[in-house]
């Protein structure tokens, strides 16, 4: 690819999202994307913005909600002021993603935009970023170009990207043509998908033109479009935070894929790279497993600085928030999350229902642990 | 029974023990017996004394550690100065119990001592009342009388007594001899021992005149004996503190059975009085259980008054002695305990295995927490 497309190239991470399936670890206070959930050292978020540096240098945007802009920024400490967008609510994603596009739109109509969310394990970096690279190659074609994951097993918990015939882009070898997004299906549709070879998981990952987001926008999600704009008027002026706090609460919430993705599927204009490298979107405790192999003497995958765990014949995950003494005996594949306000313990089988349990302790008024 | 012989009687509690099965609730310094264990809203101690209270008035002697002065006082405001002993260090039960006798044998010599465990949960009260009414009249024979406790499963956990002819005693219909004490068993001669219907377990509850228990002591450890006799000679003296320090750190560690109960069994000095009341050691978490029953709407026990406990099918015990948020998630007969510095998770069928975490415990150096 020439340097002349890449110097068009600037990153999008929307961080929003509490990760209910991972409470009490990860809560409204503390989200996902502020953890390290692979024990690398890093939080979800540094990696991912370290993940872009190659492609972009310091041309990252983040878009997170107000209440996280210290702890973003104890993350991200490069992050220009105006390169920070703070949500006084949260408005979903099209609003997210949308207002990075109009931003970038007033500051360069050429902009050629990458959004990746904050809360995703990729690797190795150098598979994901040729994917990128070939993702913009796409775009500069005029393409909203997403990149699909390869399915692994037949999950239901992920919506699906059909694609369609090979595309012929210089600098992008594996660009195909999008026939249309898929919700999440059942299990035995999954199974055909799977078999096909015809399906990618959509991971959320969308780099296109800032122009040809926001004319799909305009097109699908009018009040949305002008609200954004108004406030992206604003951004690089002194009435920045005076325009937001007066448009942004006032603006539909939806989802990209709805007010963009599928609409411009439809249309012709979007393409998918085939992404071949590991992605995890740490969903449950159970990816947590996953990703952190467990202690060979003990069966154990602890995280956590401070813990002290001991076990006896025992298996499964312990999560320490705490400087707590853990003691297990005779229990397997047991998930164990210790917080100084709350404690969760379940088993793998069960990671999906930790969902069940946050919203039963919002009925019931337990809020201040969620 | 004659109001002469009861007048003999004086209570004596001996209240050490840690209860490592127990942990991490019960530790150290604050052990099973200053516990409500049953949410009956009384410590095992303070249900121990208002169980004598009926035979004994305020005649009752408390032996315990030094460090759970405060603790025991709290629980027992009416004890008298001098009906408490402090033990500097532990010594075992013959010292203990022995000591007791010393005291008592030096205010009057005819007294009969009753001595029961403060960590044991028994019912109904008026039954146990009336074995111990038993239980004074046939000492008053002149005999050391144990309550034996009718087995209900072929426990391999306690010790077990033999018994031998029935006796002639008046006021004791159920007085019968004991032939000998045995070592706990294992589970197939445990078996045969309830098949008989000739052997009880051994509760440790020792009723007998103060100088028949001393003539074993002193026949059997003379050391100890001599020692404790000089302890006795100061205790209700000014010098009481000084001769008990110097004297208490020399005496010899052994247990009351050894000492006094196998071998006056041998010279034919033991009977005991069949105990056909509820009996718990409360021995671990599964007691626990036993003891408490689960709620019906959730299949959880939950013992701990600031619990917050939330379960989505499951069943188990949880024990909170905090205020966090506790979910529990498809697992079954699960153990959890939650202290502020050390948090326990195992099932009802392992709970036999806590006293070997808190040995690693110990020998890995955690001993914060024990």
């Amino acid at each position: 690819m020439n340097a002349e497309i890449l110097a068009r190239f600037y990153g999008v991470i929307p961080a929003g999202g509490v990760g209910t399936r991972l409470w009490p670890l990860s809560r409204a206070a503390a989200p996902k994307f502020l953890h390290d959930l692979t024990g690398s050292g890093s939080t979800l978020i540094r990696a991912t913005y370290e993940r872009m540096i190659p492609l972009t240098g310091d041309r990252i945007m983040v878009v997170t909600g107000m209440a996280h802009r210290t702890a973003v920024l104890a993350q991200l400490p490069e992050l220009a002021d105006e390169d920070l967008v703070l949500e006084s609510e949260p408005k979903d994603s099209a609003a997210a993603i949308g207002l990075a596009a109009a931003i970038l739109h007033r500051r360069n109509p050429d902009l050629i935009m990458g959004s990746f969310a904050a809360d995703q394990v990729i690797g190795p970096v150098e598979v994901f970023q040729d994917a990128v690279r070939e993702a913009i190659a796409t775009a500069a074609t005029g393409k909203i170009v997403t990149i699909g994951i390869r399915p692994t097993l037949p999950s239901s918990g992920f919506g699906y990207i059909r694609t369609g015939a090979k595309l012929e882009v210089d600098g992008a070898p594996s660009a195909r043509d999008v026939v249309e997004f898929v919700e999440k299906p059942s299990e035995d549709t999954a199974r055909g998908y799977l078999a096909s070879g015809d399906y990618l998981w959509n991971a959320g990952m969308f780099v296109a033109p800032v122009s040809l987001m926001l004319e799909h926008l305009a097109r699908n999600e009018p009040a949305l479009h002008d609200g954004l704009q108004e406030i992206a008027a604003a951004w690089d002026t002194p009435e920045r935070d005076e325009v937001k706090a007066r448009i942004w609460p006032t603006l539909p919430k939806t989802a990209i894929d709805y007010a963009v993705a599928e609409p411009a599927a439809a249309a012709g204009d979007v393409a998918v790279i085939p992404g071949v490298f590991n992605w995890d979107d740490v969903g449950d405790f159970a990816a947590i497993g996953r990703l952190n192999p467990a202690s060979e003497s003990t069966g154990i995958t602890v995280m956590g600085d401070g813990a002290r765990v001991y076990s006896d014949d025992a298996s499964g995950i312990v999560v320490s928030d705490t400087k707590r003494v853990i003691a297990l005996i005779g229990i397997q594949d047991v998930v164990i999350v210790d917080t100084p306000d709350a404690l969760l313990v379940t088993t793998k089988d069960h990671a999906q229902s930790v969902k069940k349990a946050v919203e039963h302790l919002k009925a019931s008024g337990d809020i201040d642990v969620l």
